[in-house]
């Protein structure tokens, strides 16, 4: 008792010092260990960087790309130019120092140490890529004063919490062409994060040259593919950032796009077309054909070559996939129901266990081992499989219990338009969750999903970030690290940081509104979209009838997720209602913004005469307007003690409801918000 | 005297007419000839389109992403999703019919007419190519109204003036990935340009990978380079695009790089080293060792068959520069006065034409035809190569009489950060050029510059664009066509279009300003940087030594050229000088203009104290805010009819003086406009 009355005083002592010297440093992710000192190393423009101990090209690369960063920033023409193995380089501000080269591989220790003091800046790791994760954090450090551009005093010791910290980038539905890869990759480096999962093919096409099978790319890409140089250019961008890529060509579903050039190998006798729609189809691979293991074997045998790293995904999702999409062309066909009785298989999972077997055995011979979406666990596959966890957390922990390692998506599709808070606190590993310690160790990490119906090149970035920082965060940081308000502040700068490495989530926004209004001023429609997300979930499909090729360029694929101005308003109307010490302030900011959006919906209303395909949302700018009349009335009741009557709250109550309604697929986010304020102005 | 008199009558009453029907018009450039007819073409989503007669796949694609960008803007989900030879399509909106498939080569028919009323949209074009040009047309005349979108009835015939339209970029000094390459083809395609002129190799870098000589990308590139592979993709983009690409290698000067791994053809003993630094300089090929023409032999040869085109650009510029740039390495070469003996050549410029004569026959026989800077002119050389133009236009009269052909970029250096209008007026071949009218059809038209001394990925597009639409304008219009006000309006709707293409020049403005700012609001930042333009011609080296590694990330570097608030700014006051009708407003647009200058300098202070960088801009923003004060002065002592005292205007010109200077390499574009308010506020 006495300890631990102890601990805690030391605590209340200690926590708030800490809380102070780390508030002003943005990083993300959080470090594991970081003790910030009083003091300032100042940088002139005579700073230099030199590499000791064992270090590779990649490395000096990475190191020269900082260096650049870092000029870029601050205006200061450093006198290096490319750092390369062998320079000798005096009174060096920053020392990297590794033990030995890194292996781009499941595992690898990423850890390092960075010490900044009065001697200078000292970055350690046992490899070369624990040194490019330091250097992020070390460009993450910087900060500037009247005087100049300095790195506070720190010792940080880091390592990640989980080693597969991935991203998804379905490049099937929308092909995203070279640069929109490389930029992500930029990004991901940015934040720590080290898998690209690049889900290649899937009814909607078939995005790889292949030279075994060139008709799976010219058939089923309508001409959008990578040439395997592009892939190989692709795995070394990657590699030289310490980011492994790990394939998809999903099977034996999602296959459309193969079956187009290859029929032989579907189960329906086809002929098949490239898919325009988005959901579920019935084409799927034929389990029953030798020719089909056969054609696997030579594809993936190629593509074990192109892809270096030791994990291949083969998908495996959504073949039967609950009681709207039986295996159709699997129960239709003759050779299956054969295949059935001879191995005994009584029901399509079966099926796909044999399936799987066999394609895992394939993978094997070439030196590959399995990933698959949750569909694919099954107890007669091999325990060195890696399962992928979508549909919820229970094939993760079932999986473990079986023995199997896993990697969690569920709670990180990003694609769904959730906000970063969600995705945030899902931990892939709560302390509460039945396992056992072995059972635990096998739980590799987790993977933001970026599917792509609904994003173009244009939009692709806004979806992905900077949401995608905050999962990176935790699945490199501390359980501990879970602070949603501080996750947000470090957010709003580390998502500039991200588009000074060409990401484009923040610079695209005004651009998509620019060609909205047609060049006009983007002000109104600013305001209007400023407090708009793109609806949730699976939803916006059911609203509208999208293809393959429909625009996205409208006022839902403007709007961003997280949307900051609607956050910004529910994060001051809460702590309004809260009491709060600044409530003065508060509600100045709450009715500058009721203010405005009141009068935005005349402002905007002549644009919407100019540009037709704004009329779609003129029901939300309407909505806005009334809305924010309400909110008025209601911070006015408050502000004046003076309740507002039922009847108010009651006609207030169906604006609320009209107001949830989403037009164009895209939502208001601060009803809720003025909703909290109604019920405040009519509580007694 | 009575015809005149006719004549001029009819164009009193048509010219208002026509001034009236075509002023809402955003086409850039120009057409040949327009009519503007009452009716519209509305837009709905069963637009169709249809190709008949001769077309290929490039057209097809073409067509298609035309489609794609009418969606974007619309919102209008269209029924087709790629058109294709053999389709059938019923009921199409839009008809394109064309006589035969053009070829990417000078001279191709790029002419079109196309006729937009009641019956439909039909497009034809004696080729596919001028069939790429009228789909632009096309696209740069949709309009909207509360109703929908629609397209002006029109009938427009259209056809180049000149049949090479290019832009240079310069990919050496700094190097410019695929991907910055093609958004840049894309913004050349909507402007009707047709000639990439890739500057591939120069002392600072060699570009292009070689396989028959790889020490020279291996050597000479830092690591950046294009793969053949990327070549080969880049000329397929821009021949899909009707664009022709002529790769230039600068030789015998400007080649430093290639001397890195292969010294053996250098005029001094080497060894040699990756230039850093920007100006002339000495390195420079052996023109007296038959090895040096054996090694372009074989190099040119490979270059030959990687750029299709008939054109080939070997430089030439700059071995001897004026008098303070000898062309050293030959003269310290005794091998090259051996030659200059034997050869009986009696200076440097008669070496270089040999070496010319010699370089001509390797490209003759590999089927190209040589292009060459202006020193390369020199009776010697056969008729079929072209000049082109740089130091003045003499030598562009002096070749067309000659005989030779040529083609002018004197006037259009777009690096040199001049208005759009000063490149806008500059005509390749105005009507008072004493020029026979054979020797006026040599002048084959012009290219802009973007040689890329202080360029990056992320800024070089605002040094392109929009300024090189005018170019395009004045090498396609016919030359009355020469209204800067008119091309300025439209320019700044083309400007965004072209962001839809793409093109950065836009969207990284408010992008480098966030990062000057760390992320702070930019608005103060903006304000000043919105009348700053980086200084003009060849004076930035002049103020601050740079290297190929300096960063380019600096207010100087944010500002754009033609700075467009500056310029409405100038013309507001202007107009209001010249007693406008509607001084009224203008004199509201001046003062609030330098209200808000007067203001900015106490808000953007705080913002210099946590950001460094700024420190160097500071006295520009002091400035501006006197500016501004005297400016304020001055309207009211015009608007009180109170003339101010000769003291008065002398402190103003100390002012003026002092606001002229720039700081950080960046200048105030204000300040003839606020002295001109002084002037008439001091005149009686």
């Amino acid at each position: 008792m006495k300890l631990r009355l102890f601990i805690w005083l030391v605590l209340m002592l200690v926590l708030p010092v800490w809380a102070q010297q780390t508030a002003g440093l943005n990083l993300m992710p959080w470090p594991a260990e970081i003790q910030v000192q009083d003091g300032r190393f100042y940088l002139d423009d005579s700073f230099r960087v030199a590499i000791h101990g064992a270090a590779d090209e990649a490395l000096y690369r990475y190191a020269t790309r900082i260096l650049r960063l870092l000029s870029g920033r601050t205006g200061l023409f450093f006198p290096q130019d490319y750092l390369r193995p062998g320079q000798a380089v005096s009174s060096a501000a920053l020392v990297i120092r590794c033990q030995r080269v890194g292996k781009v591989k499941l595992g690898e220790d990423e850890s390092y140490a960075l010490k900044i003091n009065r001697q200078g800046i000292l970055l350690e790791a046992p490899t070369t890529i624990g040194a490019m994760r330091g250097l992020e954090t070390f460009l993450q450090l910087l900060d500037a004063d009247s005087t100049g551009y300095f790195f506070p005093f720190v010792d940080i010791r880091d390592r990640p919490r989980f080693p597969w910290r991935g991203l998804l980038i379905d490049v099937a539905r929308h092909f995203m062409p070279p640069e929109v890869i490389k930029r992500n990759l930029d990004g991901m480096a940015a934040v720590k994060l080290n898998v690209l999962h690049w889900h290649l093919s899937d009814d909607q096409g078939f995005r790889v040259e292949s030279n075994v099978y060139p008709r799976l790319h010219r058939m089923g890409s309508d001409g959008f593919y990578y040439t395997q140089e592009q892939i190989r250019d692709i795995v070394h961008y990657a590699a030289e950032r310490g980011i492994r890529v790990v394939p998809e060509f999903d099977v034996p579903g999602h296959a459309t796009s193969w079956l187009v050039g290859h029929p032989e190998i579907g189960s329906a006798p086809g002929p098949y077309r490239v898919e325009r729609k988005w959901g579920i189809f019935y084409p799927a691979l034929n389990p029953a054909l030798d020719t089909t293991y056969a054609f696997l074997d030579r594809f993936f045998g190629e593509m074990a070559e192109l892809f270096p790293d030791e994990y291949f995904h083969i998908g495996g999702d959504e073949l039967e996939h609950g009681s709207n999409h039986p295996a159709r062309d699997w129960n239709q066909n003759p050779d299956v129901q054969v295949l059935k009785k001879r191995e005994n298989l009584p029901d399509n999972a079966a099926v796909q266990a044999y399936f799987n077997r066999r394609v895992q055995a394939i993978l094997k011979k070439h030196g590959k081992k399995m990933v698959g979406w949750d569909e694919i666990l099954h107890p007669d596959l091999p325990r060195d499989i890696v399962i992928q966890s979508w549909r919820g957390r229970d094939a993760m922990v079932k999986a473990a219990r079986m023995g199997y390692r896993s990697i969690l998506s569920n709670g990180y599709y990003i694609d769904l338009i959730y906000p970063a808070s969600k995705h945030y606190l899902n931990d892939p590993l709560p302390s509460d969750l039945p396992l056992t310690d072995p059972q635990r160790r096998l739980i590799l990490g987790g993977e933001a999903t970026m599917w792509a119906e609904f994003v173009s090149p244009e939009t692709i970035d806004s979806r992905i970030w900077p949401r995608t920082a905050a999962i990176a965060e935790r699945l490199w940081s501390p359980p501990e690290i879970n602070d949603v308000k501080a996750m947000y502040r470090r957010l709003e700068n580390i998502t500039f940081q991200l588009e000074e490495r060409g990401l484009t989530h923040e610079k695209n926004y005004p651009m998509l509104l620019r060609r909205l209004c047609r060049y006009r001023d983007i002000e109104p429609l600013k305001t209007l979209v400023d407090v708009l997300e793109p609806v949730k979930g699976y939803r916006r499909p059911h609203l509208r009838q999208y293809t393959s090729y429909s625009p996205l360029t409208r006022v839902v694929d403007a709007a961003r997720p997280d949307a900051p101005v609607a956050r910004h308003f529910r994060d001051a109307v809460e702590q309004y209602l809260q009491n709060s010490t600044s409530r003065d302030s508060l509600r100045r900011v709450i009715v500058r913004n009721l203010i405005r959006w009141k009068n935005n919906h005349s402002r905007l209303q002549p644009l919407i005469r100019i540009s037709p395909v704004l009329q779609e949302v003129e029901p939300l700018s309407a909505n806005l307007c009334e809305l924010a009349t309400l909110g008025l009335e209601a911070i006015n009741a408050i502000e004046a003690n003076h309740p507002l009557p039922e009847k108010w709250f009651q006609h207030a109550q169906l604006l609320f409801q009209q107001a949830r309604e989403p037009h164009g697929e895209a939502e208001l986010v601060v009803v809720d918000a003025v909703e909290k304020l109604a019920e405040k102005a009519t509580s007694r």
